[in-house]
This record gives C-alpha cells, structure tokens and sequence, in this order.
C-alpha cells in the first residue's frame, strides 16, 4: 500500500492512497482524514485502507484521479516526534577524520540520535527557504520509518513490528552553525531546519525483497543541479538497523503512533577501502555535501565542494529493480528568505 | 481564561475551561474537542472560549461540573514541539562550577535550548515510571508557554506576541545517563524521558501582574516528599525572558501553532551571592536535585541529597499574591517501570 497527503485540506492535508505506478490516487477521507487519524488507531484504519488502495490497483476505486507529486505535502506534514539517528557509521567517521579526531569504539555500539523538530516539514517540492548562503546550507538524504506505539524499554524485536510505513528525507542542515551548537553541548537545534519527505509514504510489504525488516537495499539517487551526486546503497554499511535504533529511542520512554525514525546520512565505504569516490569517477558518491568535503578535506587538505548557494537544487529519490520511483522524488530549490 | 484537558476521550483528552479558582469546569468541545484543535485556529476559536469561559466565571455556563486535578492530562497531552531553554544562567553556571569547568562567556547571550520529546507527556498526577533508579532520576520545576504560529526570523518582540498560554512543567531528567549521552555531542536523548504539565494552562491576562510580557514573578513552590525543596522566583535571575527564547527557537525556522516553549529549570542565586541555601536554612531552595548536589559539592566537596527513588513524590505549584493555585499542582510519585 502507498499513501500520500495532499497539501489541500488544512494543517494535516488531506490523505490519498496512491497506485503502485504513482500515477493514480484516491481520496482516503472517507476512512481517515488526515495520515496522523490513521496512526492514532492504525490497527483498525490499515485494513480498510488497504481494501481501498486494492480497488485503486484493481482501477475499480470511484474518485480516482491523476496523481500529482508536485501537490503533495511531506506524508506527516508535522508530527509528533521526528527522531534522527546516525547509522552509516562509515559517515561518521569520515566527519572525525576530516577534523583529525579519533571516533570513539562505542560509536560502533551504541546509536547515535537526536531528536528534531517535527513541527513544520516542508513539502517535498517546496523550496529550501533561508536567510543566509553563509550557514552552510546542505542536504542529507535519509531512509525513514513511521512507527505504531512503541511500548518503553521495548528490545529490536519488539520495536521492529511496529515499522507501518518507510519514506525518504531531506534532512535539511546548516553545516556552519553546528560546530558551535554543538560545542555549547545541547545538541542540534537552529542547524537542523525543517526537512522535507518524499511525497509517498510505503508499507514494508510493498517494498517486496529490497526491504528485509531491518534495512532498505536500495541504492538512494542524490542528483544536484541536475548532475548524479550520490547512489549509495541504503542496505549498506547501515550498522544500526532500524529495529536496533528504534529500541534505543524507546529506551526511557514510549513511543507514540507517528513517530518518524530517520536512518541518518546514507554512506558506503568506497570498493578500494579508501575515502569515497565521486559518481563521476566512478564512485557511489555521497547523500550530503558535507561528505565529498571531508573526502576532499582527507585528500587535498581542504574542501573544494560548497555548501548550497540560492538557486541550486537537489533531488532525492529511490527506484526498484526495475528502474520505477518507489516514494516519488523531494525536489528542492534553494532561496533566499526575508522575513 | 484557564484551560485544561481530561484525560478522557481519546489520544488528545477532552478540552475544558476552567474557573479563576479551579473549582468548576464546562467542556469546551462544542468549540474545539481539544487543545491542539483550538490552536489550529486560535485567532477565530480564542473569542468564542473566552465567552464560554465568561459564563462559567458567572456561573451562568450550561454543563458546568466540579473540577477535578486528578481527573486532567496535560494540556497538550502531545504537542508538535517542546523546546526547553535553560533561561536560568546562574543554574548553569553552578553545574560547571560543581564539576570545575568555567562557563563560557556567551552562554550569558546566546540561550542554551534542546528539542525535545514532545509525543507522550505524562499527566500531571501521573507516576513516573522508571526501569531503574540509577539512572538518577530527577524533577526539573520550570514555567513553560505555548505559542500560535511564529514566522521564521521573528525577533523577540514579535516572538513575544505569539504567547497564547503559560503552563508549569516538571521536565523529569535522568541525570546519570546525561554526561555519556552530552559527550556523543548529539545532546540529550534518553535523558529526557516524558515531561509532565500542571493541570491548568493559563491565558498572560489572567495573571495580573505577574506576568510583564517576559517573565511570570511569582514563586515556583517544589515540595519533595511533603517537605518544602524550593521556592525560586521564576521572575528573578532569568537571563533570556521567553520572547528572547522563543526567537532563538525561531532563528532558521518557522514554529508551528501549538509549540511549548520551556525556561529551564528555575533557580535564584542566594541573597548572599554564595550558593544557594536550603528552605529549611533559610534559603529558596531548588527546582531540581541536581543543584542541591552542586551546592553541597562546593560546600562539601561531595553531593549528598540522592536522586528520586522509587516511592518518592515530587509536587510543583504556583499560588498568586493571594495565595491561590494559579495551574493546579503537578504531584508524581515514582514506580518501578517494567516491559
């Protein structure tokens, strides 16, 4: 099953299931007006939409329509908590070496994740609005769950079965106000803005063979300005999966239905075992600019890519096996904002 | 005009007002079924609680019915965004000076926030429930306000006209596990587990005097097993006012309707300038145990108040010049927590 929101229709938007081929839809209003009334009782909403989406396959649904990407809203247009981990370690650690710090071991065991705003996602087409060029503007493309409530203290098993719904992210970050923030020891929080996701929201089950309960092997397409910039594979390197970094959320608290999980950057080792290679020469390249300017940083002693200017656009999107989009695409501009 | 929620009816509980002296309630639900739906559209749904309320303080509202504390959630049983600031520099100051470092300049202009959890608050006479009592569990007493919508950008005196409602928060902190999780860098996780909210949200002109635009002057009443802890004014030694913090919230991103933001934990330096003493000593206590323990380490070179154990209770109020509860009491015993 596939689903979307409308941006029409209020703060929430408005909830339609959408073909497996992206290009038809149907309102859901009729079961659950809005994503997040679905996931406050998921367990009796999901098979009466699922009964609908199967008319929609069938081309049996009354009301269908043309499917539009470009009228999305992200598929929780805001939610109640939006939890970020940072799985491909492999990043991580490229981040340390750029800055010539030694990463520690417990990196390798014990998740890292920070909670973010969840109030205001952008839309997956919207553009990236921000004051200044100088904060360093960047994009990291993520893989990402919805959750049904998670009891607290619950271990990966448990926490796996609660996964209704996987998206991509735009983790939108200024790079340049991090180093302070996070010196000042509280965490991210004016460098991480408002992400966007990907316009469809897909059941695990939809997902077929690439998606194993835990991790998504996909390669996730990055283009920038129209140029490939990333195609590293999201069942790759992930050395949390989605279960383990879902446990380690739940740890002292519950989780609430709507919860969103990100997977963090997506980020392979290069073939060679050095420091990744652009798609131009070869390489898989990187989910974020940051990424290619520690490899340029490790390479040539210092960083050669920019940050996002105004203007410049950035594309995130996943295709199956056979070459078709799975979530839609986020596709952004970058422009400047005035208040 | 005061507002609270009962816990009844659903994820979102049940929208009520609430009379001046908390004694009678009248459902608000032909207005908007809850909190969140009210600050959805908050500029035409105010007018309209506001003469409900009018009734109810007449004593002329149909449906009205006794009021009960016990029976509430926290107002916003969930919110979209909870960020906490930690307004009180000289708190900050005396946790540095507890474990000898010296506290940067900046942290008395650039406000210390943190995102965080926001999906599953605790009622405010609901246990905390907590698998082990080494994780050192501790109460954080602060004042809390919720916002309508804030344009990204908004300087502090836009910021400030966005406060619709102020509430009391107990910010339950863990605080053994927050040196491993701040020296990750990604700020506090696990150590934040679910905040509660006193009964009773409250409008800024329903508090008089107390409350200037910027701060509310009154005294934060924290009692600890019946006996009094603290009684720090939240008006004094505040170093960011809340308009302050909310556009420091507000600097790379818009806040949505509905968004709480928090003070910190309130704390006063002591009439003398030393750190502060005890109620019994004299002194205005503490709104967390943390700053005892950082108080009785610089007298004694060790902290000997130990953090919450199971079957320990923790109540925070505030009364008016008159003596009465402006929010109702937040009263949390905690338990054993198992899966």
């Amino acid at each position: 099953m596939k689903l979307a929101t409308l941006r029409a229709g209020g703060r929430d938007g408005t909830l339609v299931l959408v073909s497996t081929d992206l290009t038809r839809a149907v309102p859901a209003t009729g079961i659950a007006a809005t994503l997040q009334t679905a996931f406050d009782s998921w367990a009796e909403t999901a098979p009466r939409l699922q009964a609908l989406w199967g008319q929609l396959e069938a081309g049996t649904a009354a009301g269908s329509f043309a499917f539009d990407q470009t009228a999305c809203h992200s598929p929780l247009p805001r939610a109640y908590q939006w939890c970020d981990g940072s799985a491909y370690v492999n990043h991580v650690d490229l981040v340390r070496k750029a800055r010539g710090a030694a990463m520690p071991e417990s990196f390798w065991t014990d998740p890292l994740m920070y909670q973010g705003g969840s109030d205001a996602f952008l839309s997956p087409h919207e553009p990236i609005q921000m004051a200044r060029e100088d904060y360093g503007i960047d994009f990291e493309g993520e893989v990402a769950v919805i959750l049904d409530d998670v009891p607290m203290g619950a271990d990966a098993a448990t926490a796996g079965k609660a996964i209704r719904l996987l998206m991509l992210v735009n983790d939108v970050s200024l790079r340049n106000l991090i180093p302070n923030e996070l010196a000042k020891g509280f965490g991210f929080f004016q460098s991480k803005p408002s992400s966007a996701f990907a316009p469809v929201a897909v059941t695990p089950d939809a997902l077929g063979a690439a998606w194993d309960g835990g991790k998504l092997h996909l390669p996730l397409l990055v283009s920038l300005n129209g140029q490939p910039f990333g195609k590293a594979n999201a069942g790759v390197d992930m050395t949390f999966d989605f279960p383990t970094l879902i446990a380690h959320a739940a740890k002292t608290r519950p989780l609430s239905a709507g919860t969103i999980i990100g997977s963090g950057t997506v980020s392979n080792r290069d073939i060679s075992g050095g420091p990744g290679r652009p798609v131009a020469e070869g390489g898989l390249g990187y989910s974020c600019i940051a990424e290619v300017r520690m490899v340029e940083t490790l390479l040539h002693g210092g960083a050669r890519t920019p940050f996002l200017r105004f203007g410049d656009r950035v594309r995130i999107e996943m295709l199956d096996a056979a070459g078709a989009s799975l979530f839609g695409a986020i596709e952004q501009s970058v422009e400047a904002y005035t208040v």
